[in-house]
């Protein structure tokens, strides 16, 4: 933590900086420069915060000079970390694609789309179950229905199912329903009650990005559920809120080589949420795995023109099938594999 | 809605629209332009999506005519509405100054801050007992205690209180304290089965801002409250997500015509978590009054220094009573009273 | 300057950063920390940048401890500096509300402005022969001769001019016409060249805030003129581009205490380009004068709805004489006067 | 161009918007909804704008149907343009890797730069002899003389070079050196008078996109060089402001498909200047050719840490090599070449 004083701040003020700084704990290093007066607090960072010494007279601003992450941070854990999902590595050299409908609707439909996630090659299937709609008055899911409709689909193929949790209240109901991989979507991203809950489980939990989150906040977030003792934690990014009307939100590329940086976990992309249109899917699934990412999450729809929810962002199975087919050239093309 | 059609749309793919709009129960208008044909679907549009449309052959792009929100907006109401709490309203020609510190420390530190509150003249305090913090490794609130607490020291000055939920098991202690006014924080906005929850229940309600919310999603995260049958809702706007680093958040005034406009629910304003240092926090109180505010949510602590969160944006009592003087001036230029 | 060393960063990897400091004629103070040795360079920190330090091995980031602004900085100049527009002061006790429309079209229309602008108290008239249009199919201004118009009705009325310089060759034509006060609009915030052009001549500037510029890079683009010998600027914000579409721009009113901490020099707001709607001007610019802003540029045209740009967000003369009786009451109530 | 009228629209108030269409020369259609009356105007839609229509009394809000651009509207060429820089083809199958320093420095830098642009695989060379730098009191390039030595070094290995034009009065100069491609930097995409001049001569020119523009204000940009008769233009992204602070700016690879649909023209992308760090180079120049850019726009410098401005962002010359290997297995894997 280093501390800055005003050009006019006196003796006795960098004192009382000083003093404080003393009294919790820490060393001192004073820096007398031209303009300003700097003064290093020497310790362990995470005791002291910005709010403890900005208040006092005297004082420009302070700030950490480290993250304030660790669990989940690169710095505390060098090797990548994998996620094994079921048997289901992700977070290796195995780029794992992991498809399905945006909502669960029926057991016919969710049958169908099961047969064709597996057949394009896909190793793990997503459907949402309960929904979160900006509009009160539409399709809010199935719920525990759907649950169920979802596990027998993908039983069929033995495709591990990915699905989000929005409430509290259910997560016993995922346990019993053996979820293998849960989603905390991006309105809950800073719903720290639910991120302790998750915390407290043994199993693997994908973190969507909220949609104006900074990265330090995102890795916070996943240190939220580290520190509860669950470290099978998975980053996605959905796109982010811009300025931009000329498409939902933006993804953000960038974040893959600074995940990549900053943590040892998984990194996945959902291109599906962020571009809103299925025929941005491609190059933007193209351009995740170009630029590193493990995985993405991919919207497929036996038939999107009949879909529930989110059916202008669907791809169709053969669409799928094609995209599949296009991004073991990029993985080739980087050394990985699909 | 109207769904306008690509340049080169078929005849097939205009009738296929049409059809499914008639399908749907409604009447249909086909305007032939220059350069585009543009068909409206007559009738209750909140029946209909972009997404059932957006995915047709031919189709370019749809839209809602209308807004979605309904309880919450002006044109189903047309006269304010004013929230009482207990006896206290909100929304009216007096503008109400919600005082307090940002988390309950202790009985003697709420005892002072609730006489200090009361003797600069505010009517009601607000207090976090639950706090959602950034880094799982800092002070979260006191809870269930601090919620006695505070309780406790408001009753002494008879203060309704003001305080955070977070978590949806905790609002039957809420409701045993007898909360008066129960805020739903930032991160929390589109948390919906809070908010079905909250719109369950008949205590009025603080919904703040998404941090990076749209006026319209803040619309339809109050009708999720509304629907529920507890409209008695109050909107605080409490800075949005910008490129700017110089402050933390950018007030955002121009939020507060745009509600009046809008909706018949009260508007307060939150000018301490808004730009994040207490002497920005006069300038942005005067300009959330003048721009015609029903109120402030503002954050004042006997001992700024000594606070255990958020110490750099509070007021100090001689503060807080300076600004609610140099506030009454603007209230009278305007035509209200504090 | 400070230099953050990587956890890992080797003695070596020190020692070439202090020496490099020393070469460029810098003290060096060295803070060994638990988790990091942090590097500070002792000396004028105007002659170094991160970029310098960045890139060499061990190095984690670099920052600079100041801010590089001087001639505008209240640091250089703590008294409030007043700029007289011909004998019309900006940034005292008086605030200034600086009127007229969009564009200027006609002699009828500008000389019946111009009577309508001083009739209403306002002693500044503002109108563009030059316009920054995103279409270029659409009204590009009137030109050199709608200059003359504009000289023509406001010398009847003795009002200065204030006029959008956006063509360095076009310097030479506003010196010409005498134009008083010169616009630097918000497009060219960062021409850097147009602002060395407008630092050489002896003329009053308002410098608008880009669309998405930081409080930094504004007073940074004020630094270009004032190194050039003009100190006679006039900071103006219209609003910052975010991710709402409610409405065109979001009115920064924070941007108004802190330009009045970092700078000496006088900060007005214009309501009008904020919003984009005449209907949400009367409250942006209560909210602008409550928040401490010297004055206001607002639009007014004699009849708005014939305006050739901008009509939907021009005054009529009415609401402009209203306007100013209710910032009247604003401007007492802080102990100011219109 | 359609109309909303206002629920509470008096027949009047729609009768003087009908006429108001039938007087600017356009056909009308009205369609009677439930909620809302929507007039739909029937012509050539740039002669209307919703200013015509916003401020006229009943009228709720007005929109276009149909983008204002023409020229470089996707709609207006269906085919994709190629553009020759000298008979290097920009837009076509092959995609272009164009690399140089940041600013020129001396001749022996350029000379080297020049060597090893070429040695890599790269047919065109950037380098920068205007520089538009926040700070002015930092580089601020070598100007003409920065232009000379360019064209020298250049010349020796036969590569047709790229700058930056800011100054309107520089463009002779830029002529008489026959710079090869002429770059409108990013604080300039709305400077129209620059746009204007560059419009009118016959040399390719590359469009960087404002950092906060929309996709629509780019696309008019360049349709003001467009209208001037100049339609070799060339699109470049390099990141977009956002609340991101973790690094420079966000990359919007979604801008290429988005792009790749609404203009026939080239796309390409600046990975240098959007993130910031050489680091996140290779990573984000995979994504934007896997994306379907073009090309790209990438700084290397002989010594990146001796380099005078922007030293961190730039790659070395083994980094170069290496980054033009990469990408040709990404290339082949779209069906494209190096």
């Amino acid at each position: 933590m280093i501390i800055v004083m005003n050009k006019t701040a006196t003796e006795q003020q960098i004192d009382s900086v000083v003093e404080k700084i003393k009294h919790l704990g820490h060393g001192v290093n004073i820096s007398r420069g031209t303009n300003r007066i700097v003064i290093g607090a020497i310790g362990d960072e995470s005791k002291l915060t910005p709010e403890m010494f900005d208040p006092m007279p005297g004082v420009e601003y302070s700030m950490h000079i480290v993250k304030q992450y660790k669990i989940v941070s690169r710095e505390s854990h060098a090797e990548n970390s994998i996620v094994h999902v079921r048997n289901i590595p992700i977070g290796g050299e195995k780029i794992q694609i992991i498809a399905g409908p945006c909502s669960v609707e029926t057991q016919e439909q969710m049958d169908l789309a099961a047969q064709q996630v597996a057949a394009a090659g896909c190793r793990l299937m997503r459907g949402g179950a309960f929904k979160p709609r900006t509009n009160p008055y539409t399709f809010q899911g199935k719920g525990v229905d759907g649950l169920t409709i979802f596990r027998t689909a993908a039983d069929k193929y033995d495709l591990p199912i990915v699905t989000e949790l929005m409430d509290i209240r259910m997560l016993d109901t995922f346990l019993e329903q053996d979820v293998d991989l849960i989603q905390i979507g991006t309105r809950n991203m800073q719903n720290f009650d639910l991120l302790k809950e998750v915390g407290r489980i043994n199993k693997p939990v994908i973190l969507k990005r909220g949609l104006s989150a900074t990265i330090n906040e995102w890795l916070m977030a996943a240190e939220y559920i580290a520190a509860g003792g669950n470290h099978q934690i998975i980053f996605c990014e959905r796109g982010i809120r811009t300025f931009e009307t000329a498409y939902r939100n933006v993804l953000d590329v960038t974040c893959i080589p600074v995940l990549k940086r900053e943590t040892h976990l998984p990194v996945i992309i959902d291109p599906s949420h962020a571009g809103g249109k299925a025929w941005m899917v491609p190059a933007l699934s193209r351009a995740a795995i170009a630029a590193g990412a493990d995985g993405l999450l991919v919207e497929m729809h036996p038939n999107p023109c009949d879909a529930w929810c989110d059916a202008d962002q669907a791809l169709n199975p053969q669409e799928l099938t094609e995209l599949m087919q296009s991004l073991k050239g990029i993985a080739n093309a980087i050394g990985r594999s699909l």
